[in-house]
């Protein structure tokens, strides 16, 4: 334990908790592993709606129960501790000093307070992945069962990937495969054939939804167009080893951090976005961030990168990390960059690396690392309209050349590979040559650094490293899809986590649109994690609000993604609202949307009473023109006729509106109706 | 002249004025027709730009130029008149008289003052178009010229549209076609091979930024992908004419609307936007409606509709059309229910025609009629999630039950189209069986209605109407294309207006995102004009800040359209900010920008300095860490370097960084690239 070298500078954040609106936090046990707590969020409906209420899936954490006592000085609970030490294989040691220079060489008042606690952190015993792993070619490409060396009982194979060796479950009572196999990462076990209890805790939380899916409504499902990717009906812990293992998916899921409620990142999964948040040098502080990750995972964020920059980016984020349930990312070159001062040229290997263990310590989950920007390819920028406009990126171009040198993270690449194996951080290899405007996208910088990326997949995957591949950027529509294609080509299927794209450069103030197009667009196509961009890109530091707004934008757009794809229980929760706002249970549409605050309040703006909550229309119309009402008119009308009115109609005098949709159907095809789009001689 | 019945009622709408930042407006005069006046808008950039000022389309009217007074009192100049007149073959006459009905029955207090001025309406004076018009088929079908017997000059023709007979161009001076051929319509007119002064002035505003295009940075133009568009380099009336003739475009352009800016819709100009007005009998004034018409149009709306209903409807509308610069639309069955207060089946085939003559003399320029909701289909909609959604579908749908009858709208539609022909009134044919939400998309009852409106569109087409055909909605991203395939096949190309289409229902008061979404892609695909949906739908009336967010966001989706299929000056406005925003041109890039207002606020709440606009960094990443100085740095190195050291880096010493590119592409592509992905021996 540290002592509190400043109380007055710091407050402790305050943070937004309770439950969304008539929202309850649940926890199911997988049977797999029935000590894990896998939450979900149950939106109650209306008794009235006849229907079951709706599970959601859920990123708040804690913060949203109301049986849980939040105490940001002391962090949240840290179960993944147990998970991590019952499979063995890593050591609890001292750990790094911190280190003035790790803050900035920030002082007295000016030195934001440590977080109180502090775990010893813990890292992988063996030096590096056991040898037959290998780099694993895009189809299988298994460890052999036998060659690993696993005795465990069978796991759940899902008929998705029966193609895939039988995987085994991995639990303190019957194995300690990460100590007798010198297994790490979740890529290690998962290649080995071996289910973890985070792949059990990811296929439970996937699968919200689904079961009723199954049971009920599924003759609405509709089959989408998923442009190969491979959506099970039902997610087994078995099908998420086996993406794991073929390096379709991650969990980013540092062994450091025990606070984590882990989620799957990877195209056959549900698709997942990312809030940025982070002090920098000009503005924002401490507790302001910490609220700010508070918020963004309140309303959907399901993972959120920490890019502070200027001082205090050390205990920033340790304060971060120890409150958030969900994984954190960093961009490591931005401390190291602060460790000297800001002059890019006296940037090393040595500080970069002390940079990445120090982050390792601490539990981040995922590193963006810009090994891509190759000495070569900096010149390829030189005729840009926007030149290099990725932070990572530009740092490390004025490295090379400065030094006449290839970038010091593409020649240390294994050492990266090595030390992140160690805590199971995996890699985000980053896009520092992405495209600032529509005028740069798909130029030969962008694509050259792509296909370094997807050697150096390859070579993480040798050294036993989860991966993803960050994407661009600023994109008009019609070169989104090729972007997609290339990456999965290129970077054998590791899923693609991209910015945007921003398919237009010419909205500053509506960003987070101008590239929501984009993101639902590339989700659809395949990419696995939408980075979001909020209202104050380009212009300024985002703020609660923006956050908030930035979190909405691109939850809309990974589901309208999902939706577009096929996944089978997305379109539960449209369904649902649709009904409500169909038969006016306003309170019900309103706590169905992504943000019921804001759904109730434009209401409200125009129809402030009570009594209009369960009024039969809304400010819209009135009453006398609104088409649902109509429409439910129209229904009692025809289901009031006589026999004889409904033979007029060539209604079937036995039979409801509804049941006689197929008859007309029938008939309408023979009298009205043209397949072939021709003119009909009885209409002229 | 009529009297003012109530001043105190009404007060004179207040509506914003003056330029946008740094613009100027400007006026060109087409070479086809040197007395009109076409409007710009000139972006002016800093100094250092070195670039030319940017010029941008423009359709706010008058109301942005400092040089204009405004008085809606007297409402805008009404130059069209002497273009209808010149031409001939219409006639001025008493027109129908106000009655109490038109404004709901409203008395005293109640009643809206009418406006104070009241021109005599025009109409046709044939009764019907030219028998040799004929419907028209996708391909070609002209008149032939020697039939129309039109002796004027040839017109300019366009490469693209060489297959189409000659163009000839009608003026005072050379011609009065209209009165000799007995032509009323641009659709008419466009046939008999005669191009309009609407046509030029539509071509010149086309073509706003492609001489410079053309002239100067089209390298940088990107050939798109246009779906089976086609679009010119450069816009002539001739190409106007044959898109017209061809029925792929209209110009909505009531006779009677001499306040009119003319634009053109269609598939091979640039995307259009529409933005929805309107009281209700809820909530909203007729000042109100003034107000957000002439903010709408400041923000970049092309079209407006006004969908008022309740009280005061006639009078609400007249003020806005001799207050407008942009053509406007309306729904006349939402009055003709007013008219028969408000009982769906009370309505008449007579309460319906008094309604469009009503509206067509006061220069409504495009009707939505919902046609196509036929006695057959509406019983396709019972199992549907969300019914009717449609105010106009769900009132017809009950119409027909209620009677046992075909619809009034189906059977008098020839009658329909010879109303609108007389005073050129475009049809907006409407999906009255839209889909409401995502289960319900492009089912049968959607398809069916679409297959009418094909049919409609032919007979339309006879008559010598314009048509377009609007559509969804609400439909998932994988489920957009199709519509928009189907559209063209069923309906012969006609202009495609579509709703959205919203890409997910579960978020209300983000709707103008979910909906942004499907809009840009279907602009992409080939639709025309996109209706804006603001962050009011499904909860309540848009007020003055929703109508803004709501053009922008429309205008940013047809933007990117537009880049996306490729017209040859959309990247104009994108390169010059992106430039800026490299540059750290703040006040450029603020300038250029959608919304220079809210650019600024947003970069202001954290940079509030009038030093920071000159700032080369931003509150973002700060000075330190900012890629785009960066950037400038590398560049500004690697000029500075000396011979030997340019050759260690692999520089020619000639030569600079830029003109180094192609060089690095070559030898990058020798030394460090895969095209084909595989993984290389060097980097293992």
């Amino acid at each position: 334990m540290n002592k509190i070298p400043n109380q007055d500078a710091f407050k402790t954040p305050t943070v937004t908790t309770g439950p969304l609106p008539a929202s309850t936090k649940e926890y199911t046990a997988p049977k797999a592993a029935p000590d894990l707590r896998v939450p979900r969020r149950v939106i109650a409906l209306h008794p009235t709606a006849n229907e079951p209420d709706v599970p959601v899936y859920d990123t708040s954490g804690p913060y949203s129960d109301p049986s849980v006592t939040i105490e940001v000085e002391k962090g949240l609970p840290r179960p993944r501790t147990a998970w991590v030490l019952e499979r063995g294989g890593v050591e609890a040691y001292e750990g790094r000093e911190v280190k003035p220079e790790d803050n900035g060489g920030a002082k007295g008042k000016h030195l934001a307070r440590e977080f109180p606690i502090r775990n010893k952190p813990l890292r992988g015993i063996t030096p590096s992945a056991p040898k037959n792993l290998g780099a694993s070619p895009p189809q299988g490409g298994e460890v052999n069962p036998s060659t690993a060396r696993n005795k465990v009982k069978a796991g759940e194979v899902a008929g998705a990937s029966a193609q895939v060796g039988g995987g085994s479950f991995v639990s303190a009572e019957d194995t300690r495969a990460g100590e007798r196999l010198g297994l790490v990462t979740q890529y290690e076990f998962a290649k080995a054939g071996i289910i973890t209890k985070e792949m059990i805790y990811v296929a439970e939380r996937e699968n919200i939804g689904r079961q009723e899916m199954l049971e009920g409504a599924q003759g609405r499902v509709d089959a989408g167009e998923g442009f190969g990717a491979e959506l099970p009906a039902f997610v087994t812990p078995e099908f998420v080893r086996s993406e794991i293992a073929r390096g379709r998916a991650i969990i980013p899921s540092n062994i450091n951090y025990a606070e984590l409620e882990p989620q799957i990142i990877g195209r056959n999964f549900l698709v997942k976005i990312n809030a940025n948040i982070g002090n920098s040098a000009v503005t924002s502080g401490v507790e302001e961030e910490v609220d700010k990750m508070v918020w963004a995972t309140r309303w959907g964020a399901d993972n959120v990168m920490d890019l502070s920059t200027g001082r205090n980016i050390h205990n920033t984020r340790e304060w971060i990390i120890r409150n958030s349930p969900v994984p954190i990312g960093t961009v490591p070159i931005y401390q190291a960059l602060e460790k000297v001062n800001g002059v890019a040229e006296d940037l090393s290997w040595e500080v970069y690396r002390d940079t990445l263990i120090e982050q390792a310590e601490q539990g981040v989950d995922y590193f963006t690392i810009h090994a891509g920007v190759r000495l070569a390819y900096i010149h390829l920028t030189a005729e840009r309209v926007t030149g290099i406009v990725s932070r990572g990126g530009s740092i490390m171009a004025k490295w090379c050349l400065s030094h006449h040198k290839e970038s010091f993270l593409y020649t240390h690449f294994e050492e990266i590979c090595d030390i992140m194996r160690t805590y199971d951080v995996s890699f985000s290899l980053g896009d520092g040559l992405r495209p600032g405007s529509v005028a740069d996208a798909n130029d030969r910088a962008q694509f050259a650094e792509l296909e370094t990326l997807g050697e150096l997949t390859q070579i993480a995957w040798h050294k036993g490293c989860q991966v993803m591949i960050e994407g661009p950027g600023h994109v008009p529509m019609h070169k989104i899809k090729v972007n997609m294609e290339k990456q999965l080509r290129e970077c054998g299927e590791a899923p693609f986590y991209t910015l945007g794209p921003l398919t237009t450069d010419i909205a500053p103030g509506y960003d987070h649109i101008t590239s929501g197009i984009g993101a639902a667009m590339i989700g659809w196509f395949g990419t696995a994690m939408l980075c979001y961009v909020t209202p104050k890109e380009h212009l300024g530091l985002p703020d609660r609000d923006d956050v908030k707004v930035g979190v909405i934008t691109y939850k809309l757009a990974a589901h309208a993604a999902d939706l577009a794809k096929g996944h089978p229980a997305a379109q539960v929760r449209d369904d649902a609202l649709s009904r409500a706002r169909f038969e006016f249970r306003w309170e019900d549409q309103f706590n169905l949307s992504l943000d019921p605050e804001t759904a109730r309040d434009f209401h409200d703006q125009t129809l402030p009473k009570e009594a209009h909550k369960v009024a039969h229309f809304c400010s819209m119309c009135g009453p006398k023109f609104c088409s649902m009402k109509i429409t439910q008119d129209v229904r009692d009308y025809a289901d009031g006729l006589s026999d004889n009115e409904k033979a007029a109609l060539g209604l079937d005098a036995k039979k409801g509106m509804a049941e006689m949709s197929d008859k007309f159907k029938e008939l309408g095809g023979e009298i009205y109706l043209s397949e072939d789009g021709s003119v009909r001689e009885d209409i002229d």
